[in-house]
């Protein structure tokens, strides 16, 4: 259809999924094409529905003109439904690119008349790239998020940069303002706007050269975090902001970095120079906050692919996916003996699976180097679906060891076909966890060296029982091709994509060590799940 | 001998080197035993000898205490000759951790008297440790370096912390005192020091939470560096502060970042909060900048390992080396096509080498799937000593390829025995530098995840041809276990070490690609050394 000049192309309900077997279940995929950031994340509180956007071109694998937004919709962040298109380009070598979407109950910015609902009063702001510019503009809907109308009044802002991009919108309630954080990405700038209507912004502010610099900044996102203690009761709150950066990680590639600061509704303060690690893994990228969230806590998602290879990765018909979505909460914790740091601690939302295959749970089983413990996922029913969880909590004693060691409780999980495994643990003397991904069949790993192998992520113990004795946690959730590692409830995370053979998933579980005296199994948890 | 009530170890001139196959030629490594941190880095000019002391036990190949002051002397920075100890730990559980060595020309210290050469008073200042405390002490050299005697009146400083350390001094001219800089390294906070006569310090100011935090910061030093443009004249000059952090690095362990600044002889003030990657690859850590240069330029050396797994790196009798000495200036560099950084760009120092093998120069040559090229560094003498370096330039086509390729220009090193060997190149849509270093054929890669297997460096063109042509410039130095290389001229630097089998040294270099009418060598130049 036509709509104040603008054909808006409406592809709803194109439900039916291709059949793929390495598709993940509980992570966020489109059907076919191309996928990359998160877009426009926002909770329906009249209808209690997830709303994902993304950075989308359903006519091919790889990234491509047109990019238009494509939509998906979830009741428990784990499944979800596509809907197609919802807003689109308006020819073929321009895109819509991210941004966000916010409730204007108040019917701010007038697009809405009293036919509409204060909850379905939706508003999407976003970038619209064109080969000579990059300029924001707004778009509403009027049917719950599945179709936008774009603002006769485009571009909302114009600096005449084709570099300055990515949108991300706010209530300020302090000051009764929306509030945008966007970047001009090769300045390596994060500016502030002010409105009273998503329709005439004001400069305030700039944040600038913080942090990691890498080639460009992408995707600011400003948000109020609880602080929470031990006892996970709130205290006060302080202001996040992500600044993600591609390409330059010192891992390669793609990252995204925090700062912890005050915000006053026009500036960002950081309380320190410090920059922040938001995931210690090679695919987590563009991250993006939900916003409207049930009760307003912090719920963020993230793309998980990484653009030093993502156009390789050898899935089809479809390339990428978002990660899960997190909770994320700040904690003042230990980064070692005399320091606390105010860090982000990030929980994963999937709700709502069904246990199928055998479940574990056992405790305080010390680890011998002739007793690897198996545990089968699947269970009598011989059924892998490629989805399962474990939790394992366990001691270190730095006594049992000599620095020349390689002290390291090893995890195995080994597919259906065990030529192809993920290896990881933690290795006491350099008191890191490791992942290797390098141990699948597909030529994708050989071939392409950007997808790094080896990734770690340096921790501090979870607890402290002696001067020898550590605790850690390592929680892993794994996907069919993507395992999400959170390390001490969260503290540290690694979210990592890998590539086994189509249709060989996951069944077991091998847990085993070179040290003897050395690890405790305190509590190990697992089970497989289809949804 | 027993001078002041401490006990002195003189263990001079022991340089019967002991063979070992694939000890490096030109990168400085202690002759048995384990090392660490350069320390003491300093230029003699009466001399004319570069002296570099370093953390050392020589009686274990894994970190143990006592820890002394080993010290090697040379006079091209590429060929070294071990002194012995130079100072040593009082006790077996104690020790001489990292420090620096100033010339105290003006003795203003009173540790000389007219009998030493005003170029020869040598005063080293360094952390003294115990299980109790880290204290930084004071002792000077009557004999040009060799050996030390403590000063009566140590500890200097003593602020009753267990994890103070690594202090460096330099001379400040423009206020005629002695700066130090120093970590308290748990607290991620550079102390600074002045004083008159190196014995009495008063603390001046602090530099606190700035940039990747990690576990701890480590061996701060602070240099006035030149600002030198594109013609390499000199205009004005700003100051670096470089802050080494372990465990911490997004890659895994041990890595320096550096921030821009002024300082005015108290205070270091960044230009902006961004922090600086001093070198992307996975083994330099410890970074010191030499005192006392000839032309007081700006040279520093770092510890080429990493602690995630240097006590399992296969060597013996001996484990580490030093990276080469680079020589450091400052220059405003395309990072992206609207911004220009000031950032360090480093120049490896290696001199004198004779060339032993075939050396190769070609230029123009287009690099077509069918046609890749091999060039055989030992020639006709057939003897491979493990040393060579190449230098490339080379443009790329971006319209030649789709952003589905894998549009690789890969450089492969091969072993004599050809099952080892490594890879590395550059990819044109990612615009990165890979390095893969899993080709080898020791258990260690395959036992040692932390050992990563591939690492890359996301670069920018060192010249833009056209919309489509950009050129770049890799140069490579191998010295039989360690790659360095320096892409664009130093603006990038990645330093990795790599294990082949005893014995098996790279003679050949075979260069390829993936796609056809990509990449051009405009110019490639290669050549094998003996020292």
């Amino acid at each position: 259809m036509k709509v104040n000049g603008f054909l808006l192309t409406s592809l709803l309900g194109c439900s039916i999924a291709t059949a793929s077997s390495n598709r993940p279940l509980i992570h966020l995929t489109p059907e076919k094409g191309w996928m990359n950031d998160p877009n426009g994340l926002f909770y329906d509180r009249a209808d209690d529905v997830w709303h994902a956007y993304y950075q989308f071109n359903p006519n091919s694998t790889v990234w491509a003109e047109p990019i238009s937004w494509g939509h998906s919709i979830s009741k428990d962040l784990s499944t979800w439904e596509e809907k197609g298109i919802a807003i689109a380009s308006n020819d073929t070598n321009s895109g819509i690119y991210t941004g966000s979407v916010v409730i204007d109950r108040n019917n701010t910015s007038g697009f809405f008349n009293s036919s509409i609902a204060n909850e379905k009063r939706i508003v999407a702001i976003y970038t619209y790239n064109t080969p000579t510019s990059e300029t924001q503009e707004v778009a509403y809907s009027l049917d719950g998020g599945l179709t936008f109308k774009k603002y006769s009044g485009n571009p909302v802002i114009n600096i005449n940069s084709t570099q300055f991009r990515d949108p991300k919108v706010f209530w300020y309630q302090p000051s009764q303002t929306w509030v945008m954080a966007v970047a001009q990405s090769q300045k390596y700038s994060v500016h502030f706007y002010n409105s009273k209507d998503l329709k005439k912004w004001t400069l305030v502010s700039e944040f600038k050269q913080h942090g990691i610099l890498g080639y460009q900044y992408e995707t600011p996102n400003l948000v109020q975090v609880p602080i929470v203690d031990s006892t996970n009761s709130t205290k006060t709150s302080k202001w996040v902001l992500f600044v993600s950066v591609n390409p330059g990680a010192l891992i390669g590639g793609s990252f995204v970095q925090y700062f912890v600061g005050d915000f006053d509704g026009k500036q960002f303060t950081p309380v320190s120079n410090a920059t922040q690690i938001l995931d210690y893994g090679k695919d987590y990228y563009a991250f993006q906050i939900v916003d409207n969230t049930p009760s307003d806590e912090v719920i963020g998602m993230a793309w998980a692919s990484n653009w030093q290879y993502c156009a390789n990765v050898p899935t089809s018909p479809w390339r990428s996916s978002f990660s899960l979505a997190r909770n994320f909460t700040l904690q003042y914790a230990n980064t070692n003996p005399e320091s606390e740091v105010l860090q982000l601690i990030s929980t994963p939302i999937y709700n709502g699976l069904a246990k199928n295959g055998t479940s574990y749970h056992l405790q305080n089983q010390s680890l011998e180097t002739n007793s690897s413990l198996t545990f089968d996922l699947s269970g009598a029913s011989n059924f892998t679906t490629g989805l399962f969880d474990f939790e394992l909590t366990f001691s270190s004693n730095s006594s049992a060891f000599g620095n020349a060691d390689f002290a390291a409780l090893d995890i195995y999980l080994k597919g259906v076909n065990t030529t192809e495994y993920l290896r990881l643990g933690f290795e006491g003397n350099a008191k890191a966890v490791y992942l290797d991904r390098s141990h699948t069949n597909v030529n994708f790993v050989e071939r392409n060296p950007l997808f790094s192998g080896q990734v770690s992520v340096d921790i501090v113990p979870a607890e402290t029982l002696s001067e020898t004795v550590s605790v850690y946690k390592i929680q892993g959730i794994v996907d069919r091709n993507i395992l999400e590692l959170y390390i001490n409830d969260g503290q540290f995370v690694s979210t990592n994509t890998f590539f086994f053979s189509d249709g060989n998933y996951i069944n077991t579980i091998d847990i085993s060590t070179e040290v003897n005296k050395t690890f405790k199994l305190i509590d190990f948890q697992a089970a497989q799940y289809s949804t």
